[in-house]
């Protein structure tokens, strides 16, 4: 006889039915298909099919030939290991069509099983000491330039006044820039600038890399005097970055980037809502900042109210996992950063790219235009 | 200057777009977006432009609105990394709507740094010393049972003539059935089976776990006996397969599940095409064996053409990397098999949960007729 503690895991599906009836048979498939995975009708253990087997809270009409059923599972199902979470949330029904998560309420029984994030928004405050503005970020491109070449643009991102400078997520170590030259030339180049600048800007390598090889890379970078590390959990999945948020002894904090993951956002019928994934999921796994593409830039998808629901999942209250900063990115002007405000508050990192590499024989002209922007004063140095 | 060897990975993209003007505009947004991510008018070094950015190599017309880019890009931006190889492929456009990856041709370069199945077909046959047939594979569960339940099962399913017993997927480490003790119990029950029949069945445990369990977890496994693992790499990231196929202290015959990618297979116009991720890239990742739903079964996407598509990419040519079974699975039926035959050959596992569950009761009965209806004579003992 199974004995469980009576708190489940509650998870909204959006479910394509033509019918009632229909959204009531897909709801109940689904109840079966991330639990037990076998037919209704075979027969079973009463105490499985009562308590293991997902549960119908609610079903109903959301539009046309679209239902929400909201449906709880065990927490002793679930969890306490994320792979297992992802799994039992949209691991068999991810194959199915006209199903999608649209949001996830954790019982406190299942989120003190997870740290979160480590530093957090205050956190990452701290350690920056920039408070009441927003953050500025930049990404070191384009990629096939040397660790020279990016540790002299690392180096002026810094003095312009950029306060978290990334490596480019699509550099990981590729010859003409190994990730063991890059990292200490651009940790040195963004302390040089702090020195004459009097602030502290960090660099944050990217460590996406081989599943053994991720914690070595975040090893070296640490050793080397990083102040942040970049990865891309779509690419080392997601418990990676789970994992490497727990580490004590890396200990630095997190910027995810959404490589990849767009796999799961590609249909408003299918896969997984935005701010569930790149908001919850990967706050929860622990990044304290989550990049995703800014709405009216290069990537359609990304509509204002979706990049507001991501937002929104970086601080909505989840027990003792903390709030983490959203990073609207992508595409990004110089010319956006007062609407920006408006729309995120100060709570959020701008991240910038090609508009200020545009900008790069006036940058720090062009960064003190983003201050003035933002509504403060400009850099201090 | 960049010193690059001319090799490189060739992606043919589907691309949504109404003009060959817009189809063209896209596919060098492709080329910019998944290498150098920065806009094309931005000033760049010249040999970066020529080397790094990808190259379009053709582009047509496919369909209404449809276009087909195939792109190419440097070996040396690409590799030799997994999850940098997933990045390049489709990391930034899995973001934007409309893109989708159909095929990938990998050069010679690329495939020698992934040793790829240990296995293969062959070395899966081996092991269990069986030739001429389809394999037959069976999945424990439902969940909520006890480890001793779950080994008679096991013994059951041995007995009676199954060749790769798996736990399933949903089961990883439940307080009702802790991978510790069911893990040696499973085995235990298999190999007590074998002796009795003479032949090898293997017992395939999940090890799907948290990233920094995964190998402590195979490791157990090794050390029980087990004949094999099983593996969800869309929850613990592909580049976790990679590492656990390459790791010469386990080397186990791996079965890779598809729970979670589902999310990358949810449109036709997005994602990517199922035959080039359960096939082409589990396999480069190191699968011996990739379960797919089969058609015609609860999984209604995976049509007959897109099966025999997965199944083909699990044999075609691929350098040094090793053929692997493709495993039909989900809802699959006795009544099937010769169909299955007919669509996939010999070389394939067929994964029976569900069916032969109703058939417990007369299981060694109801695997003779399995075996009748692959045309070749009952199990032996």
């Amino acid at each position: 006889m199974l004995r469980l503690s009576g708190e489940r895991l509650t998870v909204v599906y959006r479910i394509r039915a033509d019918s009632e009836a229909e959204a009531h048979a897909r709801a109940r498939d689904v109840c079966y298909e991330q639990t037990v995975e076998v037919p209704e009708d075979l027969p079973m253990r009463e105490d499985i099919r009562a308590h293991v087997v997902g549960r119908i809270e609610r079903l109903g009409p959301i539009g046309p030939a679209a239902f929400e059923a909201v449906i709880s599972y065990a927490v002793e199902v679930v969890g306490p290991e994320l792979p297992q979470l992802l799994n039992v949330v949209f691991g068999n029904v991810s194959l199915k069509h006209g199903i999608r998560v649209e949001a996830i309420e954790f019982p406190d029984g299942l989120l003190r099983h997870f740290r979160g994030p480590r530093f957090g928004l205050t956190g990452l405050r701290e350690a920056l000491g920039v408070w009441g503005r927003p953050l500025l970020g930049t990404a070191l491109k384009p990629m096939g330039i040397s660790p020279r070449e990016m540790a002299e643009l690392a180096y002026e991102m810094a003095r312009a006044g950029i306060d978290l400078i990334k490596d480019d997520h699509g550099i990981a170590d590729p010859p003409f820039c190994p990730f063991r030259e890059r990292v200490p030339r651009c940790v040195e180049a963004v302390e040089r600038a702090n020195r004459e600048t009097g602030r502290r800007a960090i660099y944050l390598p990217n460590v996406t890399a081989p599943a053994d090889r991720v914690f070595e890379r975040a090893e070296l970078a640490r050793r080397a005097g990083a102040g942040g590390l970049l990865l891309s959990p779509g690419l080392t999945g997601l418990d990676t970055l789970r994992a490497l948020a727990g580490d004590d002894s890396i200990a630095l904090p997190l910027m995810a980037h959404p490589a990849f993951l767009g796999g799961f956002l590609g249909s408003p019928e299918s896969g997984i809502a935005p701010g569930v994934l790149l908001g919850q999921l990967l706050r929860l796994a622990g990044a304290d900042a989550t990049i995703f593409p800014n709405y009216g830039g290069r990537f359609a998808a990304f509509t204002r109210e979706v990049c507001r629901a991501i937002a929104e999942a970086t601080v909505r209250p989840m027990g003792s996992v903390r709030p983490i900063f959203p990073v609207p990115a992508g595409g990004m002007t110089l010319e956006r950063v007062p609407e920006m405000v408006g729309v995120y508050g100060t709570e959020a990192v701008f991240l910038i790219g090609g508009a200020l590499l545009r900008q790069r024989h006036r940058l720090a002209e062009a960064v003190r235009e983003l201050y003035r922007a933002m509504g403060v004063p400009g850099p201090s140095a």
